[in-house]
């Protein structure tokens, strides 16, 4: 009977031995062509990479990457460029009555902006400061006719008094929701409750037309953390879209680091909820990314994708979520559009295999090549984020720069004793 | 007994359950700060890379990420720019003699190159026809003093007659090493049997001194691989370090692919060799890496780190590979270098904690900005890829490129008409 125990014991353990194949050395080269590849051929890490961590080993076969290739628009006008006139920060483009519909942080104020110290009533400390939101509409992408304000600046007390900013659309059912930063002072004033400069709630508007009118929510719809949470200084950037029957909206907030290049480490959040006004419950995975300025983000498939442009260990790729939670890195691309409002039919569609992205708008700061002057200016970008598109020439990744804007990134005075240093000691 | 069976299957069903924790929520926000951060708490796939695939959460951390400043170079003369003197494919640099020394790929024809078609015993297919290896030297690093050829063309029949190039540089024990490749053809002739067009055996000259004389050594020193196989086309950059007493040679070569934008799926290999001269030994996993054009790769801590420039799915991405085989993806960066020789003070020490490198010289193809003329130039660039020097400025990852640089990039006919057809089927 011992024998009958151990007979036993051996069984189980037998039975649970990790069953992975252990890693062999494959006895043959890796083939010329990919058909003949055997199955299971042991492959170095990164061969293991290019076949099973992508969608495909070749970008041209990997719906989510593309180059951007970008377009100067028709039809806004920015006074000449004194920087009294500025757009930025677009929303999602949505299609409605034969037409395209985009919505922007506008401000036209009698100088550029000039820093918080010099701010008053009248003058912008930042780019994003004194501003309201307005909106345009294009029949072919291109050309843009401005329609005026959409959210103008409520009166005080009301959220956003000193200046509504950053705003994107959800469409819902038959209404339209507009969510923004709302401003009760002016960007960069530190607040050393928070040790922030641009504290401003996510507020919203609605509206039964894109053309408005638009009705204030004077509430806060997307809470802050607490004060020892991630997410408790700022909520920057809302950005809705319609998932599983509800609202999913990221956002961008940042953890303290300290960083010597930027004390904060930005990431973004989930928050869901079931209808537009909320309440809406923070997605207990967040921050759901490592890195990324601007969300911007779009259904893909049945999950989401996001362009993972500026900042962080992941930033210039572009990322996917099947469970609308968890990203994978799909590519590395480059010249990302910045704070980027995509056109994506399926934003609000519920779709579970969305076609994706071929274009949007984006802004590009400092348009004067002046910080004196600072203003910016939407232009549009286009790509190939598409199911139904298929353009080789936007999956090249041998991008030719030209020699001159390398060489204007030179060196320091720092960086140049410090290698003059290293040479004397033989370093 | 019986009893004691079943306790005993129990015990050791029980003792080899996975141990791994099953996947559950947090119930707290993620902190502000990391130090709040709690041991084993549930995070996002991608808070979860952060923590896991990289030196550090933050890119200040990470000591394998950097940007790229670059410096043009005084003491080499172009001849005005007339594409009749090129300058390109940088080998690594070494210190010797008390000064930096670099050979390059050197090319001084009476025009620039007019293509396969059109070239004879004098006029150069491409811009690496008719070329012979030169050397430099530096007491700095920027200012260079051409000291003229280290490998001329042999004569015929020996390997390299038409042109010899791409040259990188081995120390071993007192003697110096040229590995390079060797035309017996035009670059640019097709090849029917391989369906190439840049056929060039990898070729060597040895000298006692890095001044030379160099004598070279008429045999292929890295065999191309069966007809079958991945690198049968071509063995392109080699580029020899020291590992554990051994010759590691990376080069790069291509998987017939037949992609859209290029016929070849560039990856690298590598072989290895008890001497200089061989036999090299083709390391079963290659290829080692699923992207890269040319070979950038040196000494990082016990393993060895590459910069994967253009070309493929793993493009712009610093990698390392602790055991010089299976690599990671260590940053995302942009701008990278091209075709860069690297200084590194251990590429030969067999160290096992390499400094990394903290510059090297890169080319800069089309330097006339005209086809017609066609000629390289080298250049420098600065990093911080080097554990003893730590500079923030080089860890920034929002670099701000000139708006002009995407408008640049805009839409092809094609395109445009695309988008057209796209509007009118409300797409």
């Amino acid at each position: 009977m011992k024998q009958g125990i151990l007979f036993a014991i051996l069984l189980s353990v037998l039975a649970c031995t990790k069953q992975e194949p252990k890693e062999e050395l494959p006895t043959t080269a890796f083939p010329l062509k990919l058909e003949n590849l055997e199955e299971n051929r042991p492959m170095s890490a990164a061969m293991k990479r290019a076949f099973n961590n992508y969608e495909a080993p070749r970008l041209l076969d990997n719906e989510l990457y593309s180059n951007f290739r970008y377009t100067q628009l028709e039809g806004l006008d920015y006074h000449g460029g004194d920087g009294t006139i500025s757009r930025r920060d677009p929303s999602k483009i949505i299609f409605e009555n034969g037409k395209y519909y985009v919505w922007y942080t506008y401000r036209n104020t009698p100088v550029a902006p000039r820093g918080f110290e010099k701010a008053n009533d009248t003058i912008p400390s930042t780019d994003w400061d004194l501003a309201e939101i307005w909106y345009a509409t294009s029949e072919d992408g291109f050309t843009w006719e401005e329609q005026g304000v959409a959210v103008p600046r409520p009166k005080k007390p009301m959220r956003g008094h000193r200046s509504v900013a950053t705003a994107d659309i959800l469409k819902w059912k038959d209404s339209y929701y507009l969510y923004y930063q709302a401003f009760d002072a002016p960007s960069g004033k530190y607040n050393p409750e928070k040790d922030a400069y641009d504290i401003c709630p996510v507020a919203m508007s609605k509206a039964s037309s894109p053309d408005g009118p638009w009705e204030p929510i004077d509430k806060v719809v997307v809470p802050f953390g607490e004060s020892d949470a991630w997410d408790w200084r700022v909520i920057h950037d809302p950005n809705p879209l319609v998932h599983d029957g509800k609202v999913y909206l990221y956002y961008k907030s940042g953890l303290d680091v300290r960083d010597a290049n930027r004390k904060f480490w930005d990431v973004w959040g989930l928050v869901v909820a079931d209808n537009p006004e909320g309440p809406f419950v923070k997605h207990p995975l967040s921050p759901v990314t490592n890195s990324g300025h601007e969300t911007m983000i779009f259904p893909f498939r049945e999950g989401v994708a996001a362009l993972i442009g500026t900042d962080g260990i992941e930033h210039y790729t572009i990322q996917y979520a099947k469970d609308w939670v968890n990203f994978e890195i799909a590519s590395v691309s480059q010249l990302f559009p910045t704070a980027a409002g995509v056109y994506c039919p399926d934003s609000f569609t519920d779709s579970k295999n969305a076609d994706g992205i071929t274009w949007g708008l984006s802004h590009f700061i400092n348009a004067g090549n002046d910080w004196g002057n600072m203003y910016s200016i939407l232009g549009r970008f286009d790509c190939d984020l598409s199911l139904s598109v298929d353009d080789p020439s936007l999956k090249q990744s041998n991008l030719l720069y030209p020699n001159d804007l390398y060489f204007s990134r030179g060196l320091s005075e720092d960086q140049k004793t410090r290698i003059k240093e290293r040479i004397k000691n033989n370093k």
